[in-house]
C-alpha cells in the first residue's frame, strides 16, 4: 500500500495519477480508511508531526523534493530508507533557472537596466562567455546537469564539492582547504549544495569577498537555487550595497514566504523568485516512484537512498 | 597596401595591430601620405562619402561589420568584391546576447520582476525549456551558432530563412509561403536576418499577431539583434501595450542612438541595450583579415564575399 502525505501541493492530483499508474496496488490518502500496518511506502512533502504514526511496516519513505533537509529534521522520522526524487525533468527545470540567471549577470543586465531607466545610451561590451567563469557549488545530479548546459554556451566552469569529482571540462575543487582557491577564480557563484550543518550559512560576507572582482563590471554575482539556510541575508544586503557583490539571484530565503519587511525586495540588483526555480511535475514524479515501487516489490534494491550521516 | 578607414571605433588600435600582424606589408590610415593607386585593400566601418576616392586598384573592400546593409548604400561604393567579417568570437558574443534574452523571457522575467516590485510572493512555474519553442529568423553563421547554443539547453528550435536550410535538430521553414506556419509555432522570436528590401520592417504587428500565444504567460516575446530597419517601433509599442507581445529585447533601433523621446525607454517589459549585442574584437578581426590578405596575395580566392544582388 502507498500512502500519500503531501502538504501545500495538489495531493488529490498526485493520488489520481498514482492510482492510474499502479493499477491494482492500493493507493490511499490521509483521512481514507486503511490499516497503517499495511502501508509499505509513504510519499511525503512537508509531513506533519503525526505523519508516520502507526506505520510500523514501512519499506521506504519517498520524498517529493530533491532536498531532504527539512524531512531529516522531522521529530518522528522512521528508520526506513529515505528515497530522494531525482529525475531529468526536475534537473532540466533547475538548469533552466540557473542558465537564465548566469547569462543575465554575465550580460550585465543590472547595468543596462539602470541605463535604460536613465534613458542613457552608453555603449559597453560584456566579456565573451569564454572569458567568464561560473563556479558551481555542489556536483550532484543538479550540479552536473547545469555543467552540461553551461559548457556548450562557452563558459569556463569550475566546481566545488565535499569530495573530489572528476567532470569532463570542469576544473574541480573539493573540501574546505580548496574553497578559497575555488572562489578566487569565480565570477558567478551558483549554489546547488545540499543543506547540511557544514553548508549552512556558506553564502556569507567572507565567501563573497573572495570572489574574482576584475572581470564583471560592478562585481561578482551569486545565484542561490538550493536552500535559504545556505545564505546570510543581512550579509547579502550589505554586500550588494557596498559593491562586494554586483548582483544576486535568490530563489530561496531564510524565511519563506520572504517577509514583507525584508530589505531584499527593494534592492534593484537583487533578483527574487518565490522558490519556483524547479518543481517536480506529477507525470515525471509518478513515473519515477511507480517504477521504484514495482521494482522494489519485485525484489530490486532501492535507488537514490539518502545517506543519513551525510544528510543528503 | 592596406588602408584603414574606420569611424567611431579605435582606428589607431586596429592600425597598430594590423601593422604588427602584416609585417612588411604596408598599412596606412587616412591622413597618412600614400599614393591611393597603391591601395589594394580598404578596411572600413561607417565609411565617409570620400572614403573610396582615387582607389582605382582595389582588390577588395573589407568590412569590419558582419552586416553590410549600410555599406551597400554608400554612394561611391567601388566595384571591388566586398568581404564580410565572419568569425567565431563575434558569433559567440552574439549568441551570448541571444541566449541571455531567450532564457530571460522563457523564465518569465517580466512577471517575476513585477511581483518583486509589489513585494508579492506568487508561486508560478515557467514551462520547461523543452516545452518552449524558439524561432530563429536567419540561418547564416550567426543563426547557426545560436542553434548550437540553444539545443543543448533543451529548447525546441525552428528556423526561417530565404532558402531552405537543413540544420540537425531544427525544423526548417523557408520563403514567404512558410512564414505564417513558422510563426504559429514560435513562442520566442529571434531576428538574425540580414537587412534587405525583403526583410525591412518584418518585425511588425502582423508578424507579432501570428506568434503562438498559449505557452508563455503574458504572451510571446521578440528579440532583435540584427538591424533597426527590421522593426516597426510604433508596432512594438502598441503590441507590448495591448498584450500582443509579452516582452521585447531590442539591441537595435530605427534611429541610433535611440532618441530621448522614444516611448520604448519607459516600457517595463521592453529590454533595451545600446547596439552592444556583439562587437568584433581587434585580435580576432586582425587575425581574420591578415590571413585573408596574405592568402589572397598568394593567389587564393577571397572568402565570405557579399552577393551584391542579395545584399548580404
Amino acid at each position: 500500500m502507498l500512502l500519500l502525505h503531501l502538504s501545500d501541493v495538489d495531493e488529490a492530483g498526485w493520488a489520481k495519477a498514482f492510482a492510474e499508474a499502479l493499477g491494482p496496488y492500493p493507493v490511499v490518502r490521509r483521512g481514507d480508511a486503511f490499516d497503517p500496518a499495511d502501508v509499505r511506502y509513504i510519499f511525503v512533502w512537508k509531513p506533519k508531526a503525526d505523519a508516520f504514526d502507526g506505520l510500523n511496516n514501512l519499506a521506504a519513505v519517498l520524498s517529493l523534493g530533491a532536498g531532504v533537509d527539512a524531512l531529516m529534521k522531522h521529530p518522528n522520522l522512521p528508520d526506513a530508507p529515505i528515497v530522494r526524487f531525482v529525475d531529468a525533468d526536475l534537473s532540466q527545470r533547475m538548469s533552466d533557472y540557473v542558465v537564465a540567471h548566469v547569462t543575465m549577470h554575465h550580460r550585465q543586465f543590472s547595468r543596462f537596466q539602470a541605463d535604460q531607466k536613465a534613458r542613457r545610451w552608453s555603449q559597453f561590451y560584456p566579456p565573451a562567455a569564454s572569458e567568464t567563469t561560473v563556479g558551481i557549488m555542489g556536483m550532484g545530479v543538479l550540479g552536473q546537469d547545469a555543467v552540461k548546459r553551461l559548457l556548450p554556451l562557452g563558459f569556463t566552469v569550475r566546481s566545488w564539492s565535499r569530495t573530489p569529482k572528476a567532470i569532463e571540462g570542469v576544473e574541480g575543487f573539493a573540501g574546505s582547504e580548496q574553497f578559497d582557491t575555488f572562489l578566487q577564480g569565480t565570477d558567478i557563484l551558483v549554489n546547488l549544495l545540499p543543506l547540511t550543518p557544514e553548508t549552512t550559512g556558506i553564502l556569507n560576507r567572507d565567501t563573497f569577498s573572495k570572489l574574482r572582482r576584475d572581470r564583471l563590471e560592478g562585481g561578482p554575482a551569486i545565484i542561490n537555487a538550493a536552500r535559504g539556510g545556505h545564505q546570510r541575508e543581512a550579509d547579502i544586503v550589505a554586500a550588494l550595497a557596498d559593491g562586494t557583490l554586483g548582483a544576486a539571484s535568490l530563489d530561496v530565503f531564510e524565511v519563506e514566504p520572504l517577509p514583507q519587511s525584508s530589505p531584499l525586495w527593494e534592492i534593484p540588483n537583487c533578483y527574487i523568485t518565490p522558490h519556483t526555480a524547479a518543481i517536480s511535475s506529477i507525470p515525471s514524479g509518478v513515473k519515477y516512484f511507480t517504477r521504484m515501487i514495482q521494482d522494489h516489490e519485485a525484489g530490486q534494491p532501492l535507488i537514490n537512498v539518502v545517506d543519513r550521516k551525510l544528510g543528503y
